[in-house]
C-alpha cells in the first residue's frame, strides 16, 4: 500500500495573496470555510482496510482535497491564464471551457483568459493558428453545445516551444483539458517550466469519454456517452427484434476499458450480451459465444450485442502494432471482425438470420453533456481553478468518493482503469443480461 | 394529364350496412359527417391548371377523399381483420398498428384482429411463424417504441399461397404496412384475391422512411427520421469545427431520393453541401465537388457534407446490378467511395485535413416516432379502417394537400417521388447550404 | 365566394433591379426558376368547388405564391432592414431572426440590418432601448435556443412614432414577428408609410403558437408545442393511472382555438377528454362532463382530461370583460374552474378521487424549435426576404395546401381560424379519445 | 460519534440454503465473489476522521455491504414475494419493480411474486383493490415509462392488518418502495412481523424525488428530476430574457431540502438566485431578496429565481399548522407568495417589469427514468434482492461512497438529510449563481 505523501501535488510557492472569494474561517456563520491544506479524502472506504491500519498504526492512504484556500498563490488582477482542448472530442468540453472563464473572472477577478485553438498545436507558431480571448459575454451559449469552441488537435507538440509560447504571452496559469496523452504532455510542459525555474502553474483536467483515468471515480462526459449509447442500444433492440432471429451487434466507444458499453446496458436493459476488453472470451468451440449466439436465437429468435471497440484485441495475431497521431495503439476493429464471424458461421450452417451492425462512432462523443454531467464540468472548473490560483501545478482534478480532489498527474496516468472482472459492475452487468460467466471454448 | 377516373379504387361490392360510427348527415347538428363518395381532392394547386381546365372545359385530376361513410360493406360482428408489417424497420409502425386495432375494435366493433408475424413469411406454412390475437390492451402502450411488434422480414411470397392463408383464417380484411415491394404484393394478393371471387379487402398503408411514394406528399416516419439525421448532422458539425480543416461526411438514407438528406438539412442548418440521388455531381475537375470541398477548408477550415445513400450512383461503373431480397438494386456505397476520395485527393497533396465519416444507419429507422407522426400515423390508420370497411380494395392512403385521400395502388407504385433539381425544396436547401447550383467538370 | 384579387398584395413600386439570386429563367437547366408574379396557389382543394366554377365560368379563389423574382424593387447595397419581434415567446422566433439575416446577407448581399428590441417599444425613444447589429455571426448559434434575442413586448405603440423611427434609421424593409395584434399594427405602420409616400416596405411574419391565425395552414412553433404538450400528457396520464380514481386535468394553451389540446390528443393518444374554446359543454347535468367523469372513473379508474385555456367561457358570467397590455380580452381560468368544480361534485359525494391540477403555461412556449418548425422557420424567413425585397408591402407569408403563399395581412387578421366541430380533426379526436359527441345537461 | 453496531440491520435466521447464483468464493476465478458478511463501507472519507480513531483506537463507523451472500435465507422455490409503491410518483418506480422481478425471477428462480396495488390500500380488503402477479413478461417494457404500474396511494395502513394480509397471501418477502412515511410503515409492519413470530422479511427501497433520506448519497429518480428540472429552468431563463425586466420565478420541489433546486441551478447554469428551505432569508429592507432584485433588474434587465417548495416557510405566521393524508406538514406556497410580494413591491414603485410565474408541478415526477437513474435502479432492485434473500429485515438498501450499503430502516427515517448552508454543494451555487451569501434585512 502506498503511503499517503506520494499523492501530494507540487506548489509553485508560498501563498501570500488574501483570497478574493470572501469565504468563511469557521462554521456557524453561514458561509463556506475555506479549505485547510489538511483536509484530505481517503482512498479506500473498506471498513477492513482501517482495521488494518489501526492494527498497524499506519495512516490510511489519502488524496488533498479540493477546494478555495484562503491565502493564493497569484495575484488576481496580474495573473493571465491560457486554456488548451486536446484529443477527441467529448460531451462537456465546452462546459468546462465556460466554467473555468466564470471562476476565474467573475469569483476571482482574473480578467486576461486566452484560448488556445486545435490542441497542443495552437501554441507551436509554425501552424499559425489564431487564439481567443475568453470573456464570461464569449462564453455565455457554449454550455448548451457539443464539440469544442477552441477545436483540437491529436499528438504532442514539443513542450520546449509550448513553454516558449507560454512565456511569450505572458501565461501564469495553463488549464489543459485532454486524456492521458494530453496529461503526460501536460507534464512534460510543467517539467520544461520548472527547469527554466518559471512559476507558471499547470493544470490538467481530465477528459476520457471511456472513464478510464486512475484514481478518478467518474469523468466528465461518460454519464452523456452511455445515454446515448443506451438510446442507440434500445433502437438496436428493436432491429434485433424486428427480423425473425435477428442479431444486432454495437459497437461501442471503449478502447481499454468497458465502461461504456457496461452502463448502457445496465442502462437500457435490453442487451444479452457485453463484450468488453477485461475480460477473454473464445468465439469458437462449445462454450465459446458463437454456440451461445446460436443458441440464443433458437430459444429466443433476437439478440442484442453490445461490443466495446477494444474488445477481443487477443483475437487478432497482428493487434497492437499500428499507432495513430497521439501514440496510442490503432486497435483491430472488433466490430467489422465480430460481424464477419458471424457471417460465416451461419451462412455455412444455413442458418436464417438477420445480422445489423451499427457503429455510432462520432455521434456519441459530439453531443451536448446532459444535465448531470453539465453540473460536474462546472464543478470540476471552479475546483480547477482553486488549485491553480492557489499555486498548485503539474495536478488534475480527481473524484473520488463523491468528492473533488487534487492528485499529481503522474498517479492519473499511472495506468488506466478497467472494470474488474470479478467486481460488482461486471457482476450486476452479467445478472442483468444474463450472458454465461465466461465464453470459454 | 390523366383524367381522374383513373384514380378510382376498386370497390368490393354494394355497401349496405349501417356504419356503427353513428356520425350526422348534414351540417349544423355540430357533428362530424360521414364523407359522400362524391367528395374528391383536387391533385394540382396551381391557378393556371385551373385556368386550363376552364378553358378547355377538363374535369380537374382529383384523389377520392378519404374518411367514414355512411353505409359500409362489411358487418362488424362478422368481420376479421389481419395486419403484417413488411419490409424495414420505419418509425411509427408500431402507432399504425395501434391506429388500426383500435379503430377497428373501439369505433368500428370489429374484435377479431390477427397480426401476422415476420411479414408476407408469416403466411406461409413452412416457416412456422405464430400469429398473435390483436386486442386494444395488447396495444396499449406500443405506440410508444420503436420498431414493429409484429416483426417483418424483406421480399415477396407467393399470393396463392397468402391467399390461401387468408382464406384458412377466414379474413376479411388484410391490411399491409409497407412500401413499394409490399405494395406490389399487395395488389399480387388482391389480383389472386379476385380471380377466386372473393370478398376480400386488402389495404395498402405506405412505408417509406425515405418519403419518396408517388402522390403521397408525406409518409408516416419521415419527419421522425429527419428529425434524428439532424441531430447527428448537428454533431457532425462539431466534429467538423473541433479539427483544423475538419470534414465530416454524413451518409443518411435515401436510395431513389434526397428528402431526408435535404430536410436535415434545412432543420439543422449547418451542412454546406448535399449530395442527393437526384442530382448529377462530378468529383473531378476545377468546378467538381472536392475543389469547391478544398476551397471551403481553405478559407473556412471546416465542412458538414451529408450525402444521400443512393446518390452518385453515375460515378460507379458497375452501378445497379446486385439485387437484395426484396429485389431492390444494391446500391454502391457512395460514403465510402465519397471518403476515400477525399482522402486520396488530400492526402496526395499533402493537405492537412481531418475527416470523420460518420454512418448513422440503422439508428435512425428504429426509433419511435415523435409527436406529429404519432398523429399522422393514428389518422392513417382510422382512415384505413374507414375505407376498408366501406369495401374498398386495392387500395392505399395516401395524403395531399393536406387531406387523406384513397388512391388505387397501382398509381401509388408507379413510380418514385423526387426531389426536383429544379424545384422550391432543392432551391432552399442551394440557398440554406450556400453550395454551388452544380458540381460540373 | 371572394374574388381572388381581393387577395392581392400592395406593391411598392415596379420592380426594375436584377435580382442578385443568379436564378434560373426555364426548366431542363436544373436550377430553380424565378417565381412569375402569375403563380398562384389556389385555396380550395374540393372537386365539388372546380366543377361549381366549371359550370359557373368563376376564376378559382387563389393566393399569390412566394418565392423570388427576377427583378426586385430594392437595391441590396442600399437596403436596410430592421426586425422587430413582438408579444408572447414561441417556438422559433430565433430560427426566422436568423433565417431573415442569412438569406438577406448571404443571398441577396444586404448588409445593413438592424434588430428592434423589446417589439415595438424598441421604436420610441423614450424607452431607450437599444438596437443591435445583425450579422450571420451575431446569429450564427440562435436557431438552436428558445427565446428571442431580441427579446419582446407586449402592446400597440403610435404607428407614427414607429414611422419616425424608421426614417431616422434609414429603414428600407421592417420585418414584424408577431401575431394578431402585431399584424394590424404592421398595417397600421404600412397605412402611415403610405401616407406619408414613404417607400418603406412592411412584412408580418405570422407567428401564433396556438395556430389560429386565418388562411394559414400552419404557423411556426406550433408543433413544438404540441409536441411538448403532448409529453406533459404523457406524464399526466402516469399521474391518472398512478392513483385509484385518478384525474388528472391539464390546461393547455389555446385561447380562442384548441388546435394543441387537439393534435396533442391525437398525439399521445391517451388523453379520455378534451375540451376547446369552439365546442360548447356543460358540466351539470345527466349528459354533462361532470357525470361522464364520474362514470368514467367507475369503470376504469383514472382519466385524463386536456382543456384549452379559452374552452367554457360560456360557463363565466363575467367573462370577456377585462383586457390585456396587448388589447386581447383576459379569459376567465377555465383549469382552475374545473379544478374546483371537480373537487366540488366528488368531495360532495364522499366520492374517493385524486385529483391532479397541471398548468405547463410557459414552458411550452419557450423551448427551442424542434426540427420540423426550425426547417419551417427559414423556409418562411427565406419567403419573407423574397417578397419584401420585390417590393411587397403590408403583406404576410402564407402557406397554404404546402406551399408558401403572400397575402395582404387584412386578410390574415380578418378572423381567426378555429376547428371546426364539425370536421374532420375534431372527428378524429372523437374517435381517438372516445368522449362522447357533445356534453349536454 | 455513534458505534458501527447501531448500523446493523435485523436478521431472521440462520442462512442455510446454497444460494442459486453460483458465483464463486475466491479471487482469481474470473467470476464475482459473494459478499462475507464482514464487509462493510465506512461512512466518513474524512483523513482527519481517521486519525482520530487511529489515536483513540475507535473502530470507524460503518454501513455493511449490499451484495449477494454465499449461503441465504429463504428456499427460493418455497419462497412469495410482494411489492407495493406507495407515496407520490417518482422517476424510476417501474425500474425497480421491473429490477426486482427479474432478479428474483431469473436471478434467484422465485417465480411467485404479487403486485400489491394502490399503495399500503392494497393490502387492506375494504378497498377492494386487486393485486398482479409479476412476471418478467409483464414487465418487459416498463421501465420505459414513467408512473408505477402498481400506482399508489398515500398514508399509512394499520400494521396488523396488512400483517394479516401477507400471512393470508403466504407472503415471505415485501418490498415496500417509498419515502419517509412509507419506510416508517415498513417499521411497523416488521414490528407486528416479529410479535407475531413470522419470518416475513421486510425491505424498504427508498423513494424521495428531493433526495433527502438520511445517509444515503442519491436516491433514484433524483437525477431524472433535476434535469427535467434544468430543463424548465433554460426556458424561464429564455422567458426572464424575453421581456424587458423580465422575471422568471420557478417553484421546484424540495419540501425540506433544495438539492432539486440546487441541481438544477448548478446543470443550467443561467439562474440568477436560488431559495432553498435550509436558508433564511429575507424579503424586505437594504440587504434583502426583493432590494437585491430591483439591483439585478436595473443594471441586468432580467432575472431567473428558482424557489424550492420549502423555503421560506418562516416568513408565513402560520407555517406548519395543517397536514396532508400521508401525515406530513402541509407547506405554504411559497412560490404564489413571492410572486405576489414582487408585485406589490414593484408595481408599488411603478417600476416596469414582466413576471412570469412557472410551477411545473407533476410534470417533473412523472417523466420515466434518464439512463443514469436507470441504471441505479436496477442495481438498487439487485441489492434488495440479495438482501431480503439472505434474511436481512426492517432494512433499506442505501448508497454511501459509491457502494450499495444495507442499513436499518430507523437510521434512514431518523432525520432528513439537508443541504448544508456553510458545505460544498451550496458554496458552489453561490459561486455559480453569483447571489448574495445571504439575503438579510
Amino acid at each position: 500500500m502506498q503511503m499517503s505523501e506520494d499523492f501530494n501535488v507540487p506548489q509553485l510557492g508560498k501563498c501570500t495573496v488574501n483570497s478574493t472569494l470572501d469565504l468563511s474561517r469557521k462554521t456557524g456563520e453561514g458561509i463556506f470555510n475555506y479549505i485547510p491544506d489538511s483536509e484530505r479524502v481517503v482512498m479506500n472506504t473498506n471498513l477492513g482496510y482501517y482495521n488494518e491500519c489501526l492494527a498497524n498504526n499506519r495512516v490510511p492512504v489519502s488524496f488533498e482535497k479540493a477546494g478555495p484556500k484562503e491565502k493564493i498563490y497569484f495575484d488576481p488582477t496580474k495573473t493571465k491564464v491560457a486554456i488548451v482542448t486536446c484529443g477527441g472530442l467529448c460531451p462537456g468540453l465546452n462546459n468546462v471551457i465556460r466554467g473555468l472563464v466564470n471562476q476565474l473572472n467573475k469569483r476571482y477577478g482574473v480578467k486576461r483568459i486566452v484560448g488556445i485553438r486545435y490542441g497542443y498545436e495552437g501554441f507551436i507558431p509554425e501552424y499559425g493558428h489564431d487564439i481567443i480571448d475568453l470573456t464570461p459575454e464569449e462564453v455565455e451559449d457554449i454550455h448548451m453545445h457539443g464539440g469544442s469552441i477552441l477545436s483540437s488537435s491529436r499528438g504532442p507538440q514539443d513542450p520546449a516551444e509550448i513553454v516558449d509560447a507560454l512565456e511569450r504571452m505572458n501565461i501564469n496559469i495553463l488549464f489543459t483539458i485532454g486524456g492521458d496523452g494530453t496529461l503526460r504532455g501536460a507534464q512534460a510542459i510543467m517539467d520544461e517550466i520548472t527547469k527554466r525555474g518559471l512559476k507558471i502553474s499547470v493544470g490538467g483536467i481530465p477528459k476520457t469519454i471511456d472513464n478510464d483515468i486512475n484514481l478518478i471515480e467518474k469523468s466528465f462526459g461518460f454519464e452523456t456517452a452511455f445515454t446515448s449509447a443506451a438510446e442507440i442500444l434500445r433502437g438496436a433492440h428493436n432491429e434485433a427484434k424486428g427480423a425473425y432471429n435477428g442479431i444486432a451487434l454495437v459497437k461501442l466507444m471503449g478502447r481499454d476499458s468497458g465502461f461504456i458499453a457496461a452502463n448502457a446496458a445496465l442502462a437500457v436493459q435490453e442487451v444479452n450480451c457485453v463484450l468488453i476488453p477485461e475480460m477473454n472470451f473464445e468465439l469458437f468451440g462449445p462454450h465459446g459465444f458463437l454456440k451461445w449466439l446460436r443458441h440464443r436465437l433458437e430459444t429466443k429468435h433476437h439478440a442484442l450485442i453490445a461490443v466495446a471497440e477494444g474488445a477481443g484485441q487477443h483475437l487478432f495475431e497482428d493487434a497492437g502494432k499500428e499507432k495513430d497521431a497521439s501514440g496510442n495503439v490503432k486497435y483491430k476493429d472488433i466490430g467489422i471482425y465480430l460481424r464477419d464471424r458471424i457471417k460465416e458461421e451461419f451462412d455455412h450452417k444455413s442458418f436464417s438470420y438477420s445480422l445489423k451492425y451499427i457503429d455510432p462512432s462520432y455521434i456519441i462523443r459530439s453531443a451536448p453533456a446532459n444535465a448531470n454531467d453539465s453540473l460536474f464540468c462546472n464543478l470540476l472548473a471552479q475546483n480547477a481553478v482553486h488549485a491553480a490560483m492557489a499555486g498548485r501545478t503539474g495536478f488534475t482534478v480527481g473524484y473520488w468518493n463523491a468528492q473533488f480532489t487534487i492528485l499529481p498527474i503522474p498517479r492519473a496516468v499511472a495506468k488506466r482503469k478497467r472494470i474488474s472482472i470479478e467486481g460488482v459492475l461486471w457482476s450486476n452487468v452479467i445478472e442483468t443480461t444474463g450472458q454465461p460467466k465466461k465464453f470459454s471454448k
